[in-house]
């Protein structure tokens, strides 16, 4: 991508990103209906869906040629990643939107022919926005976000969700998490992926580890994640698929390998 | 305890925090000194102590008959409630004042005669102090705390740690735990009591449920709790003991006697 079609992309996206928050911020007090989707604990409201239609429109009317991806449908069909595709969750996080009114975030990724670019995320009422274009380096706000540190995994805290310390859960053996968790100094549960891999950028978390994302919600924060220096695979190493559900691991470097080798054991290496 | 002389306690409680809070924020980005206590996990920073230090001083001079129940060891050799205690962590969450340089508060509880007066809790990089006089109800900032909806558990975001989950903890059951968080909603993880306390208050989680806190850690936030309408008691379900370490179980009225009757199974339950 041309570096002066990427600076007025990047400046466009930051700019639907502070309206689509400002809109939020002005009717996070009103009552709202909650709907459920795949299961009863997987929200949607009619503001991640008005924020996504907000964003579909401005999208069209800007950039015609682009494609959007999105999770609540009103984006395009999309099976590949040719081209340039916005790739926008609108509200991350919509079960601590509900029930919190703080604590998500909106995220937008842009990808060139399945390559990240730009990813923005804003902490919408937190009022942090979280950036990186490709080979630019990560900032909150103005900032910028270095994993300058070295780390040793007995000093680490890690996001990670209780779900799987679970024997029955589907997508990982519990006993390495287990001996994850043992191995570290803490653990932490956020609720909103987004926010967890801008903490990791951030280094107020050292890792996220989590198994089951859509590429709604990593397409910002693996950008973020990779400029401020650190790694984002799948659960298992390997390279992510922006197109299908995923295993995610965002840490610092210097224990990424570490976790992929000795803690994670996925059940099922093909539906990660 | 009069009202007035308890109006001046809660008055010089709020100066005692907003000084404290105020050295913290100063010296906030300074390098800084980290030993561990108990184990490797378990941090304790100069700042902690320094503050302590500056409660021990604060209260000495203004209330030379109350006493000072710390963390730290600044305080008195507390082995009863009698009189007025001021039950004070310095800084809860130490582990996230070291990581995160955020997501930590001083907690200050004034018993007398082992009755919980008053409670303030100062989330001191977030800005928000909540408080509760007894009989006075809740306060974030300037709003009323109240627990107004109803509840049903499936519905519910409880704060958990994900040690509870792991078999070889020596607390409690964690077939019990497992079983709750399949029932639940969600877990979060914010790695203060304190402020895990509040978020129950202010209803942002229905519940937090913890297995080795000691009274500092809990002497605010049960009061707060309480003045929410909330029901805050050892894991179990008893009446908490505030001379040693216990466990606790802070929530929503509508799901307390469930999560106690039917997920709670304690290891030892004269350790609790």
């Amino acid at each position: 991508m041309e570096s002066n079609t990427r600076d007025h992309l990047f400046e466009k996206a930051k700019e639907f990103v502070y309206e689509a928050g400002q809109r939020i911020k002005d009717q996070i007090d009103q009552p709202r209906k909650i709907e459920t989707k795949s299961n009863p604990n997987d929200l949607v409201t009619e503001m991640d869906q008005n924020t996504e239609k907000f964003f579909a429109e401005s999208i069209r009317n800007e950039f015609p040629e682009h494609r959007l991806f999105g999770e609540e449908g009103f984006g395009d069909d999309i099976k590949d990643l040719n081209g340039i595709v916005w790739i926008v969750d609108p509200i991350d996080g919509t079960m601590n939107f509900v029930h919190q009114k703080r604590n998500f975030a909106i995220s937008v990724g842009i990808y060139e022919d399945g390559v990240g670019e730009i990813g923005v995320i804003y902490d919408v009422m937190g009022g942090a926005l979280y950036t990186a274009v490709r080979g630019g380096g990560a900032f909150k706000n103005e900032t910028p976000m270095k994993m300058n540190e070295t780390k040793v995994l007995e000093e680490t805290i890690l996001a990670l969700n209780t779900t799987w310390l679970i024997p029955e859960n589907p997508h990982v053996e519990h006993k390495g998490v287990e001996a994850l968790v043992k191995r570290i100094r803490s653990t932490r549960s956020y609720g909103s992926a987004a926010l967890e891999f801008v903490y990791v950028a951030e280094g107020i978390i050292d890792g996220y580890l989590t198994m089951t994302l859509m590429p709604w919600d990593i397409a910002a924060g693996r950008i973020i994640v990779n400029e401020a220096g650190g790694i984002v695979t799948t659960a298992d190493g390997e390279e992510l698929d922006m197109l299908n559900k995923t295993t995610v691991l965002a840490s610092h470097p210097d224990i990424h390998s570490e976790i992929v080798e000795n803690y994670v054991d996925l059940k099922q290496r093909k539906k990660r």
